[in-house]
């Protein structure tokens, strides 16, 4: 399991979760501003006392690992578990996991501190060799991954069997972007283009758009615009400031620019 | 308002509470283990994002403020109202706090950390006159004062009014003690001695008195003992194990030796 951001009492929203938060292997911190990181600390704490043992692997700027090594030094508190800290740099996007299923990257944004939203994406697996194709001819076994690679086969009478005959595609790989806090920021398109599911906040309506400038954050609209942009499949939108007390008029701002839309709320799980 | 300690999740806790959370005008911290202070940072920013104005005092051990303004550095956060920090050492008490009605003194305990808990009292008022003596002499105005602060009265006639025929005890003072994590700890008796409300912590029962002492914890029956040998009025029990899942068995203990005790739970209020 994956944990983007971990505001304060996250440990506690955890625990009303259908997930076993003790097996949460990674986690990611986009930001050092209170709502993305203040429950870090309690929920290593947490860890700590249950007993865990498994490595935890955590994701943040650097500053972010000294904050947490001082409060555990004030603690006096030696962690019982391993944590290995990975420190990101946020002006250009990187790879900062690849363990041969899926990568995560960072994806920098526009925001008044330094900032990075995360693109989870699943490894493509190896092109599928034509089931009919295998059964006829005689394909030695080392060929196997030389064809799932894309090469293509030769016969012991010479004849070529071109690859794109004898392989099917693989299975699409998935992907999920999250955005989070970000001014409207062009340049991440490319970034999470044709992504599976965009996260992306709309912390005002288009009222509120120089609001939203000045701070550094989208509107419903632009977060529409930017999936659209992206040509998002999906996108679904958060991080909503407190004046709006009903969270429709900001789905319907979004809808009108990218239709399939959803508000993220509390506790919701969704299929990507 | 006064706030003793605030762990990860003050802020919502406060929020569905009676009271006005921003009526809070001191915050005391006892030590800096997370369960008692990681809720603060987010609770001074909930303060500053609600536009706070008025000072909030706060009182803990020299790092507290490091680490506060290394996580406001870090978002780049001035607050818009003054946090006064008045630090305490914790190992002799002291007076913090003296605002003329009340004061609040440190009780250093016994913990694996430097720990102090804290001591609310109300300061005494003067002695009252008693009203027919005063309908009765003739008192200058400017006597009144003398006479309150314990002064013999002289009438023009040079006859001399004891001080204690004509006043009256003024009324009874009341304190909150309030004692967690300590192990058990005789030397905060004659500081806490004879107040209304003792909070003290009772993690353990004595099935798990190594345990305890092990940990620098209480058990609920040593929380009663310090009660019974500091003659408070009444005790409130807390801080218990969460491998207790049926709390009346600590309150059974206590009781044993102290009958006047309370079980300690989330939000009870208790008039003093």
């Amino acid at each position: 399991l994956l944990l983007l951001d971990c505001g304060e009492g996250t440990q506690m929203q955890l625990r009303k979760s259908a997930y076993r938060f003790q097996r949460i292997s990674h986690i990611f911190i986009s930001h050092l501003h209170g709502d993305h990181y203040f429950g870090l600390i309690g929920l290593l704490n947490t860890f700590h006392l249950l007993g865990r043992s498994q490595q935890l692997n955590l994701y943040g700027i650097p500053p972010l690992i000294d904050l947490i090594n001082l409060q555990l030094d004030l603690s006096r508190t030696t962690l019982a578990y391993p944590l290995v800290f990975h420190p990101f740099e946020t002006e250009i996007p990187s790879v900062i996991v690849d363990d041969g299923e899926i990568t995560v990257s960072t994806i920098p944004l526009n925001h008044r501190v330094p900032t990075c939203g995360f693109l989870i994406s699943e490894k493509p697996e190896k092109r599928k060799i034509v089931k009919e194709f295998l059964a006829k001819a005689k394909v030695p076994i080392h060929y196997f991954d030389r064809i799932k690679s894309g090469e293509d086969f030769t016969n012991e009478d010479g004849k070529v069997f071109p690859n794109r005959e004898i392989t099917e595609d693989p299975p699409l790989v998935r992907s999920y972007a999250y955005c989070t806090d970000t001014a409207y920021h062009e340049p991440i398109i490319p970034i999470i283009k044709n992504c599976n599911l965009l996260y992306h906040e709309a912390t005002f309506m288009e009222d509120k758009a120089a609001d939203a400038h000045a701070k550094f954050h989208s509107t419903a609209r632009e977060a529409a615009v930017i999936a659209m942009k992206a040509g998002a499949k999906q996108l679904l939108i958060g991080h909503y400031s407190a004046r709006y007390k009903d969270l429709d008029h900001l789905l319907d701002e979004a809808r009108k620019v990218f239709p399939n839309t959803l508000l993220g709320q509390d506790g919701m799980m969704i299929e990507v």
